[in-house]
C-alpha cells in the first residue's frame, strides 16, 4: 500500500526509449502506470525495491578482486551485479533517479578500477576472470551488467557513456572474448554466458559487431585442439562457436540436453536472457524461430521433465528438489511466455513461482494472470530424442490419468550424457502424482552443504549414484554398463524402439540398447494403462534379454516406504554384509533373501498412506533380495533407502512385471481402503525372437493382454501370433486387448 | 446451490421441541433456516444428506447378527446406526418427513427382529453383545440410535412410541446394563458408552430412573472381585460405577488420560456427547461444571498434547498421525465450544477440521466462525498431573517461540499407563513447528492393515517399541525400566519436581524417577531457550544420576534425516550386527562407533532442509554410537530410523546436552544458511548432591548460566553456589543467566 502511493506519488511521464532497450519496449513502458494493479507485478517490484534498497543502504563496495566462491570479494561482486541489474529496473518502473544515479556510481567505480586489474590472482581455473575466479562469474556479471546498463542508457550523457564503455564495458567484453578465446570460442554452456554477456552489451550500445561476435563466435581462435578444461574436458570439438553454433548443438532437435534437466535448468538462462534480449532489441533477427524454434521447445522440454510438483527428474548428476521455481526458470517461462506464442498454461507456472521478470516479458505474463487467462499446466507424454541431430538415443515421458491418481513413468535410453552422465541405459522410474514410486537416487551430492566435503561431488556419486545398480536398470553379471568407463559410454547411446501416446487407455514406449554390455541386446518396454476397474493407472514393466551366454541378472526396484508383504518366503540376515565388492554392490546392504517358485512373486508396501504391489512372472529359483543402501559408507553420504532385486541366472529370458498403486489409508479414520492388489494372474503367454506377449487379470476374471513385436517397429506391419489356440494379430509395433 | 433451493423451497416453519431434546433447543432450531448461510454448517448438512441419501437408496437391512469386525452383519449394523443418526438430524434441519419415515422404519425392522435375539453367536468377549460381538459395539448402537430417536420424538405417535421403547429400546437399554453389570459398572472408556447411551435414551424418553443409572451405576452389581476382561484388565477396581465416577477416576484433575492422547480421543466421545446431552436436557445438572470443569479440561488437555500440526504426541501405544482432525474431535471442540465458555481459539480448529455437528454446539460453531470471531489456536506450555488425585507424577509440554521458528519439548513422568503403557520414564520428544525432530517411536502396529497381522499390536510393539531403548530415555545396564515388566510397572510413577512456563526467555521442567531402576535416582531438566543472538531456541537437556554402584549407562537420541558431521571420530561397521540380544538393544544395528575426548561432542545433521546440532558434554572414554532401528525384523514391522546413542559407565554422573536447531537450505537456490551450530563450550561449571550448574557460549562470546538445586524445589528457597569464584545466588529451584 505504501508503495503504491509512493509509486502513483511520483506521477512522473515515462517517456519513450530512445535507443533499442534489450528488455523494455514502448508499449511495455506505456503499460507502467497500469501495471501496479497486476499483483504478481506489483509484489516482483516491491521485492526487488527492497532488496535494492538494503543494498544501497550499505554503499557502494567494488573491492579488488581477491577470493574464491564464499569468500568475500567474490560475495560482493556478485551482490554488486546483481543489485545493479535490479536498480535499473526498479528506475525504468518508478522513475526514481537515485536508482539510476546508484547504477551509475556503481559503474564508474568499477571503471575506475577496471584498468588496474590484471586476471584474478587465483590460477585455478583453465580461464580466470577479473573480478572472479573463473570467467564464467565474470560473464554472468556482463550479462547483469548489460540490463543494468541498458536501463540508465538513455538517462546518462554521451560523456558519461562514453567514458564507461571506454575504461569498462567494452574492455570487459573483449576480455571475455578475443583475451580468453578458450572460454568463449567453446561449445559448451559456461561458453553460452560469455556469448550472452558480449552480445548483450552490442545490442545496448548498437555495436554490429561484438552481436555478430556473440552470434558466431571469434573467426581466429587459434585454440589447440587438445586442450582441456579443469574437469579434464575438451575445449575445441566443434569447428563452430558463438551463440547459434550453442543453439544448434547443445540441444537435441527436441530441445533435450544431453546432461538432462538438472543442468539444463542451469543452462537454460543465458540462452532465455540473451534470446529475449535480441527479440526486444532486433528483432527482425526472429531469434526465437532459430531452428524450427529450438528455444521454446528446450523450455518445454524441461517443464515436461518434472513431476506433477514441478521437480526435475533426478537423471544424471542431479540434486533432487529442483524444479521449476528455481530462478533461472522464472526467466525462462516469462520469456518463453512473451515471446513463444502466449500458452496460457505458462501462466500457471508463473503462478506458481509467485514472482515475474521486472521487464516486457514479466509485465506480459502478470498481465494475462491478472486478467484470468491462466490455465493449468498439464505435463505431457513425449519422447525427447538426444543428441545435436536427434539421433543418439533419447527418453520417453508417459502420463496417464486414472480416476483417484496419476502416474508418470521415464525410461531413459538417451546417450551417456558425458561426465555427470549415469551408468543408466533403459533405466526407469515412476512417479504418482509428485512421489517418487520407483526412485532414480540422483546425485552424492549435498551442493553447497559445507560439510559434506563441501558442497562438492561425493566418493559415493563415483562409487555407488553413478553405477548401474543404482537404478532401475538391469546389471549383468554384476558389472555396470561399459565396465562403469564414461569414455566407452560416451561413444554409444541406447536407441528408441517406438513410442506411443496418441491412446487413451495405453501410453506405452520401448527401447533398446546392445553396447552397455557387449553380446547382450537388451529391450525395454514400459506401459501405463488405466482401465475402468482399476482405480488407477497400472505400470508394465517387459524387459527382454537376448544373447548367446548364460548371465547372471539383477534388477532392482527402488521403492520407498514399508514393507507390507511378500509372496515369497524369505531367510532375513541376523546380520547384515555388503551385496558385493564393486560396481556400488558394495553399497548396498542385503537385508532378506528368498528364492520364487515358476508363477508369480508379489510384494505390497505402503508409502505415505497409499499402497503399492509389484506382481512379477517367476520363474524357480528367481533369487528375490530385500536391501537397503548406505554399506560402506564412512561419511554417512548415503540415504538409507530400500530396494528390491530380482536375481535370474540365465541367457536369453525375459523379466515381466506390473505395478500398481492401490487404495489408500488414513490415519485418521484408522481405515484401510483397498490394501490389497487386483492384479492377478500375470503370464508369459508368448515368447520368441521376434514376439513377446503377457497376459494378466484384474480379480473380478477380466483379461488383459499385451503384445509387442520385437524385430520390426513399423507402424503398418501386420503380425499375428497364437495365444492358446486362438489367433491375435494386429498392425505395428504392439498390441493391448481386453478380452 | 442444489441443496440451498431444494431446503428453501421446503420452507416449512420448524415447530419448536415438545420434549427435551438432548441435542437442539428452541433457539436453535428457531435459527435453521439463517444457518444456511454460514458456510460450514450448509456444508456439513450437505454432506449428512448426501450420504443418508445414498444409505436410503441401499433400502433397510437388519440383519441377523453373525459375523466379527470387518464382516457383513457388524459393518450392516453400524452403517444402520450411522445412518439412521444422520437422518434423524437431516430430517429435524430440513424437516423433510422422508428422513424421519426412514428412521422410523429402521427403528422397526429392529423392534420386530430384537424379541428373537440372543447375544451373538460368536462368544469371543467377555460381554457379547446383542447386534455385534461385544456389547462395546452395542453400545455404540445405543449412542447413536437415542440420538435418531430423539430427532423423530415428537414426529411419532405416541403408540409408535410405546412400541419402540417397548419392543427394542428400553430392552436394549437393559441389556447393556442390568444383563450385563460386567460391561456396566466398571470404570473403563468402554463402559462409559454404556453409561451414555443408557443416559441418552432416558433423557430422550424423559425416563428419571434410567438417567440416574446411567450417572451412578448399578447399585447391585454382584461381580466377583477376580473377574478379567479379555486383555486380563480387571473388571472390578473400584466401589463406585456410573457416569460421573468415570469422571471422577478416569481423568487427572488436569484431565490427562492414563493412556495418553492417542486413547484419549477414542475415550472422549462417549464423554462429551452424553454431557452435551445432559446439558441439553436436563441444564440444571450442570454437568459441565462437574469436578470443576474436567471435561473441559480433557478437551483442552489432549489439543495441547499435539504437535502444531495438531498430531497427537505418540507417547505408549500410539500411531503417528492421529490427529485432532478425527471425528472424535469434531464433536469435543464443538461441544467444548458450546457449552465451555465460547473460546474463540477453538473455532480455528473447527474450521481446519472443516466440518461441524449438526446440533446445537455444530450450528453455535459454524454462526461464530461465519461472524469472523474465529482465533488462531495457540499451543500452551503445560504441565498435566496424572492419576485421578492428580498424585501420580504427570508430563511436562513446554512451547517456545523463536524468530524463525518454534519448539516443543515434552518429558513424560507419567505413571505406567497400564497395558498400553511404555518404559519410558522421563524420555524426552521434541518439535520444531509440526516436525520431529527428536522421536518417541509410537507403536509398532498399523492400526487396520490387514497384512500387518490382521492390524494388531505387532510383536516387535513388547519386544522394541515399548522398551525403554526405543526412547530418548537413560537406559542402566542394558535393561528397561522395571525390567520390562509392567505389572511393577504398574505400582510406580515418577515425580514432578518444578514447571516454569512464566518467563519469556525459558520455559523448563524438572522430573525425578527412582523406581525404574532400583538404588538409581534419575533427574532431568529439560528447558527451551529463546535469546537474541539465535534464529531458533534451544533446547537444553540435563540428566543427573545418583547412585552407590558403577552401572552402564545409555542415552538414546533418535533424530531423523541425513547425517552431516561429528566431532569425534569413529569407525563404521563393515558388517552390522545388533547392538544386544534383548530389552529392544537386539532391533537396532550398530552403524558406527566412536569415543570421544574430555569435553564437548557435537553432532550436525539435516531433516527437512534445516540443520540440527547437538552439543553434549562429554567425558574421556564416552562411547558414541550411530545406529539405526530394524535389527531381528522377519516380517519388516520396524522403520529404519536412526539414532545416537551416548554411553558412559559410571556411578553417579550427569549427562548435559544442548540442542540447537539452526539455518536452512533451498533445493531451488541451492543455498544454504547457518549450517553451522552457533553454541560454543557447553560445560559443567559445578555438580554436587545438592546443585548442577552448566554453562555455555553463542559463538560471539556471549555466556548463559543454568543452574538447578537438586534437593529443593521450593519456590521461596534461597540458594548460592560459587562458579570461577564468583557467587551465583539466586531463588527457588533453578536459576538462568546471561553474562
Ligand atoms: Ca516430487
Ligand atoms: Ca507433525
Ligand atoms: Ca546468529
Ligand atoms: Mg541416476
Ligand atoms: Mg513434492
Ligand atoms: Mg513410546
Ligand atoms: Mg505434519
Amino acid at each position: 500500500m505504501t508503495l503504491l502511493l509512493s509509486i502513483s506519488a511520483i506521477g512522473q511521464e515515462k517517456e519513450a526509449l530512445e535507443h533499442n532497450s534489450i528488455l523494455f519496449d514502448d508499449a511495455t513502458i506505456a503499460q507502467v502506470d497500469e501495471a501496479m494493479d497486476w499483483p504478481l507485478f506489483r509484489q516482483s517490484l516491491e521485492d526487488a525495491r527492497e532488496f535494492v534498497d538494503e543494498q544501497m543502504a550499505l554503499g557502494i563496495d567494488v573491492p579488488i578482486p581477491k577470493d574464491l566462491a564464499g569468500g568475500y570479494t567474490h560475495e560482493r561482486h556478485k551482490l554488486n551485479y546483481l543489485s545493479m541489474q535490479q536498480a535499473g529496473k526498479v528506475f525504468v518502473l518508478t522513475g526514481e533517479e537515485k536508482y539510476a544515479q546508484f547504477v551509475k556510481d556503481m559503474l564508474m567505480t568499477y571503471a575506475e578500477l577496471y584498468p588496474s586489474l590484471d586476471r584474478h590472482p587465483s590460477r585455478k581455473s583453465y580461464s580466470p576472470g577479473k573480478f572472479f575466479w573463473q570467467c564464467l562469474n565474470d560473464a554472468n556479471w556482463l550479462v547483469y551488467t548489460s540490463q543494468a546498463y541498458d536501463c540508465i542508457y538513455d538517462w546518462l550523457s554521451e560523456g558519461e557513456r562514453t567514458l564507461l564503455e571506454r575504461e569498462l564495458l567494452r574492455p570487459q567484453a573483449d576480455f571475455l572474448s578475443v583475451e580468453t578465446p578458450q572460454f568463449f570460442n567453446r561449445i559448451h554452456n559456461h561458453s553460452t554466458w560469455a556469448n550472452a554477456g558480449v552480445g548483450m552489451l552490442g545490442l545496448v550500445m548498437g555495436d554490429t559487431l561484438l552481436v555478430h561476435r556473440a552470434l558466431y563466435g571469434l573467426e581466429e581462435d587459434g585454440l589447440d585442439a587438445d586442450m582441456k578444461d579443469n574437469d579434464g574436458g575438451k575445449i575445441k570439438s566443434e569447428e563452430r562457436a558463438g551463440f547459434l553454433a550453442q543453439l544448434d548443438l547443445l540441444f537435441s532437435p527436441d530441445g533435450f540436453y544431453a546432461e538432462g534437466p538438472y543442468y539444463q535448468r542451469y543452462a537454460i538462462y543465458p540462452f532465455v536472457v540473451f534470446a529475449a534480449s535480441l527479440q526486444n532489441a532486433r528483432p527482425e533477427l526472429e531469434i526465437f524461430k532459430y531452428r524450427e524454434g529450438i528455444l521454446g521447445k528446450a523450455v518445454y522440454a524441461l517443464v515436461n521433465l518434472s513431476d506433477a510438483d514441478g521437480e526435475f527428474f533426478p537423471i544424471n548428476d542431479a540434486q533432487k528438489g529442483m524444479s521449476y521455481y528455481s530462478r533461472e526458470l522464472v526467466s525462462a517461462i516469462d520469456i518463453a511466455y512473451h515471446f513463444g506464442g502466449q500458452n496460457p498454461e505458462l501462466l500457471s507456472i508463473a503462478q506458481k513461482q509467485n514472482t515475474v521478470l521486472l521487464d516486457a516479458s514479466g509485465m506480459h505474463v502478470a498481465a494475462d494472470i491478472a486478467n484470468g487467462k491462466s490455465k493449468p499446466f498439464v505435463h505431457k507424454s513425449m519422447e525427447l530424442r538426444d543428441g545435436a541431430d536427434g539421433k543418439t538415443g533419447g527418453v520417453g515421458i508417459l502420463r496417464m490419468d486414472g480416476k483417484a491418481s496419476s502416474l508418470s513413468a521415464v525410461l531413459k535410453y538417451t546417450a551417456q550424457g558425458m561426465g555427470h552422465g549415469h551408468f543408466d541405459k533403459l533405466s526407469l522410474s515412476l512417479y504418482e502424482e509428485g512421489r517418487e514410486i520407483l526412485q532414480d537416487y540422483g546425485v552424492a551430492r549435498f551442493v553447497n552443504i559445507e560439510q559434506k566435503d563441501g558442497g562438492g561431488y561425493l566418493k559415493e556419486n563415483q562409487t555407488f549414484a553413478k553405477q548401474t545398480v543404482a537404478h532401475n536398470a538391469l546389471i549383468v553379471n554384476k558389472e555396470s554398463h561399459f565396465k562403469g568407463n564414461t569414455d566407452t559410454g560416451n561413444k554409444y547411446h541406447s536407441d528408441p524402439y517406438f513410442f506411443d501416446a496418441s491412446q487413451e487407455e495405453i501410453k506405452i514406449v520401448s527401447a533398446k540398447d546392445q553396447h552397455a554390455y557387449p553380446g547382450v541386446e537388451q529391450h525395454r518396454t514400459i506401459a501405463l494403462i488405466s482401465d475402468g476397474l482399476f482405480e488407477k493407472p497400472l505400470m508394465v514393466d517387459i524387459l527382454s534379454v537376448s544373447t548367446a551366454t548364460q548371465n547372471h541378472y539383477d534388477l532392482p526396484y527402488y521403492y520407498f516406504g514399508q514393507l507390507l508383504s511378500t509372496s515369497w518366503d524369505y531367510d532375513i540376515e541376523n546380520n547384515l554384509t555388503p551385496m558385493g565388492d564393486g560396481h556400488g554392490y558394495e553399497h548396498i546392504w542385503a537385508e532378506a533373501k528368498g528364492k520364487t517358485e515358476e508363477g508369480n512373486a508379489a510384494m505390497t508396501w505402503m508409502d505415505h498412506d497409499q499402497f503399492y504391489t509389484i506382481t512379477s512372472v517367476s520363474q524357480k529359483g528367481d533369487q528375490m533380495t530385500l536391501a537397503r543402501t548406505g554399506a560402506n559408507d564412512p561419511d554417512f553420504n548415503l540415504r538409507r533407502d530400500p530396494l528390491l532385486m530380482i536375481s535370474r541366472d540365465a541367457a536369453t529370458t525375459t523379466f515381466v512385471s506390473i505395478l500398481e498403486p492401490h487404495g489408500e489409508y488414513s490415519r485418521v479414520s484408522e481405515l484401510s481402503k483397498g490394501a490389497f492388489s487386483e492384479v492377478k494372474e500375470v503370464q508369459i503367454v508368448h515368447d520368441s525372437e521376434a514376439y513377446i506377449a503377457i497376459e494378466w487379470k484384474h480379480e473380478t476374471g477380466q483379461v488383459y493382454r499385451l503384445a509387442i513385436a520385437k524385430q520390426s517397429n513399423d507402424q503398418t506391419t501386420s503380425h499375428e501370433i497364437k495365444v492358446e489356440n486362438q489367433l491375435w494379430d494386429w498392425k505395428g509395433p504392439y498390441s493391448y486387448i481386453k478380452k
